[in-house]
C-alpha cells in the first residue's frame, strides 16, 4: 500500500486480488481468463456518463476527431451491455455508469480491476455528465472542485459491516486545471457540486410523486445557502467518483453540463436537440484536454484540422 | 391527503401536480400531453427489476402464458430506453429500474405520476430481481418481509433540504401472502432483506478494487448477526421501493432469486443459462400470483394450459 497519492501511485488497492485464480467481473461479463492486457493495456483516460446512448455518441465524436476508422457500423461495446456499456477508442474508454452512486460504484470497482489486471498505467477518470445548474444558464460547463454529500458535507460516507467510512471528495487539481485551461472560450464555471441520492425531493424538486413537504421559500433559502457555500450544480454521482479515486490513487475530475437553472424551475423542458447541444460543451472541453495531453506526450494519434483551436 | 394506507388509499401523494399545466417525465421522455389514460389506464401490476434485457424476457414470457399475440418482433418499449425501459403486456408493466436506490427512485416517481395521471387504480408494485442469498442456495426465491438499511435498521433514511426523513420498509402483507401462496412448491424462503448501497465492500465482499479493510472472521461474525436477525438476502433496491410505496399508499412486495450463497463466496460464477434459470423461479411465482388474482377478478385474459397449476 503506497502512501503517496500525490504522485498518482496506487494507494488503497485490494491486496486480495492477487490470490484469485480467476476474477469474474460479473456486471461486465468479462473474466481475467480473457486477454485484458490486449483489451485495456493502453488505456489512459476513462470518460464516463450516465447514459449508454451518450457514451456511444461521445465515442464516435472522439473517433471522428482523431481520424480513426471507427464508425457507427463498426463500433462495438466491450463486454455485455445489460447493465453498463463500455466503448474504447484509441487510449480512451467511454463508459455508461447508470444513475446514482450505487450504480457508478459497481462500474468503478470492475473497471479499475480490469485496468489493473491489464497493467494499464497513469490512467485518469473523468465524469462528463449532465446536472442541474444553480444560478448558471443551461449549456454552461460546470467543473467540480469538490463534491458535497446530501448533508452538504465535503465527504462521501458509507457503511461497511455496519461501520461508517468517509472518503475525501476533492477533484485532482492538475487534472481540473488542465480541463479549465482546455475550456477557455466555452461558457464555464468552477465550483462545488452537490451530489444527491435522488432527482426529486432529494434535489429539492417539488414535482415528484410524493408530497415534498417543504415550501418554495424554504427551498429558496436552501438554494441560497448552497450558492453561498460555492455550489454551482447538483447531480448524482460526483461524490462517489471523487471519493473512490482518492482512495484508489486515480486522478479524477467531474465536468457536467447544466441542463437547466434550478433557481428558475424543476422541469427539464429542453428538446432532445437542446440537451445534446448542452452535452456537446463538456464533451468537447474534455476531448480538447485529452488531445492536448496526448499530443504533448508524443502520442501517435493523428488529429484532424477541426482540432486546431 | 388520506390517512388510511391500510385501505390502499392515496396517502402522501404530491398535491402540487394538479397545478402543472404539462408534466414532463424527463427520464421516460413522456409528457402529460400524451394520452396517458390510453397508455396506462388499465395497469394493475408493475413488475420491476434491474435489467432491461430481463424486463423484456419477463414481458415476453407473460405474453406467451397469457396467449397474447405479443412477440419478440412486435413488443415495443413505451418511452425512451436511454435510462429506463418500460414494456406493457395486458394490465402488467415490466420495467427496468437500473441499479441502486437512487436509480429506482427516479423510476418510481415518474411511473407513479404516469399511473396517477392515467387514473389507473388499485395497482401494485413488485420488484422481481436477483440477490445474494444468506445461507440459502442459488435458485431459491426469497420473499421480503421487511428491508433493512446499511446500518441494519428497519427503515429507509434520506435527506431533503438537509433534514433527515425516514420511511418504513415493510412489505404489504396481503400481497406478500398472495406471493407466498402462489410459490408453494417452489424453493422459497421468507425473511428480511438487507439493502446495500453498493455491491463490493458495502455487501461485505472482499474482491472489490479497494482494500476491504476487514477480515474473513469479522465478515463471518457480521453475516452470523444478519442471519440471526432474520436476513435471508442482500440486494440494492428493496428499502427504497418499500419505503416509497408505504408513503404513496401502493401495495408493494419484493421477490428475488438468490444467485449465489454469500456464506460460501463473493464471486458470481454461474453461467448465463444458470442465472436465467434462477430468475425463472421468482418470475413464475409472481406471474402465477398475478394470473390467479386476475382470474379471480373475472378478468378477460385467456390463459394457456401451462397455467393450470
Amino acid at each position: 500500500m503506497s502512501t503517496n497519492p500525490e504522485a498518482g501511485e496506487i494507494t488503497h488497492r485490494n491486496p486480495n486480488l492477487k490470490n484469485l485464480n480467476v476474477d469474474v467481473l460479473y456486471h461486465f461479463d468479462l473474466t481475467t481468463e480473457m486477454d485484458f492486457k490486449a483489451m485495456f493495456g493502453d488505456v489512459k483516460y476513462v470518460c464516463m456518463g450516465g447514459s449508454a446512448d451518450r457514451a456511444r455518441e461521445f465515442a464516435l465524436k472522439a473517433a471522428r476527431q482523431m481520424n480513426l476508422p471507427i464508425t457507427d457500423e463498426n463500433l462495438k461495446p466491450i463486454g455485455k451491455t445489460e447493465r453498463y456499456t463500455i466503448y474504447k477508442v484509441g487510449p480512451i474508454i467511454f463508459a455508461a455508469h447508470g444513475i446514482g452512486m450505487p450504480s457508478i460504484s459497481i462500474m468503478l470497482h470492475e473497471l479499475t480491476k480490469a485496468l489493473e489486471y491489464a497493467q494499464a498505467s497513469d490512467f485518469k477518470y473523468i465524469r462528463v455528465g449532465t446536472s442541474g445548474g444553480l444560478g448558471v444558464a443551461p449549456g454552461t460547463v460546470v467543473v467540480t472542485e469538490e463534491a458535497l454529500n446530501d448533508d452538504l458535507r465535503p465527504y462521501f460516507e458509507f457503511s461497511v459491516l455496519g461501520h461508517k467510512r468517509r472518503w475525501e471528495t476533492k477533484a485532482d487539481i492538475p487534472l481540473m486545471n488542465a480541463i479549465l485551461k482546455a475550456g477557455e472560450g466555452f461558457p464555464m464555471v468552477r465550483g462545488k457540486t452537490f451530489t444527491a441520492n435522488g432527482f426529486y425531493d432529494e434535489q429539492a424538486r417539488m414535482d415528484g410523486a410524493l408530497d415534498p413537504d417543504f415550501t418554495v421559500e424554504q427551498r429558496r433559502a436552501y438554494f441560497d445557502a448552497l450558492r453561498a457555500d460555492g455550489v454551482r450544480n447538483i447531480e448524482m454521482e460526483a461524490a462517489y467518483l471523487l471519493g473512490f479515486c482518492t482512495e484508489a490513487g486515480i486522478p479524477a475530475a467531474v465536468v457536467c453540463a447544466a441542463i437547466l437553472n434550478r433557481l428558475k424551475g424543476d422541469q427539464v423542458t429542453s428538446t432532445s436537440e437542446e440537451l445534446a447541444s448542452y452535452s456537446d460543451n463538456p464533451e468537447q472541453v474534455v476531448l480538447n484536454m485529452i488531445f492536448h495531453e496526448l499530443a504533448k506526450d508524443g502520442d501517435v494519434w493523428r488529429f484532424g484540422e477541426d482540432l486546431n483551436q
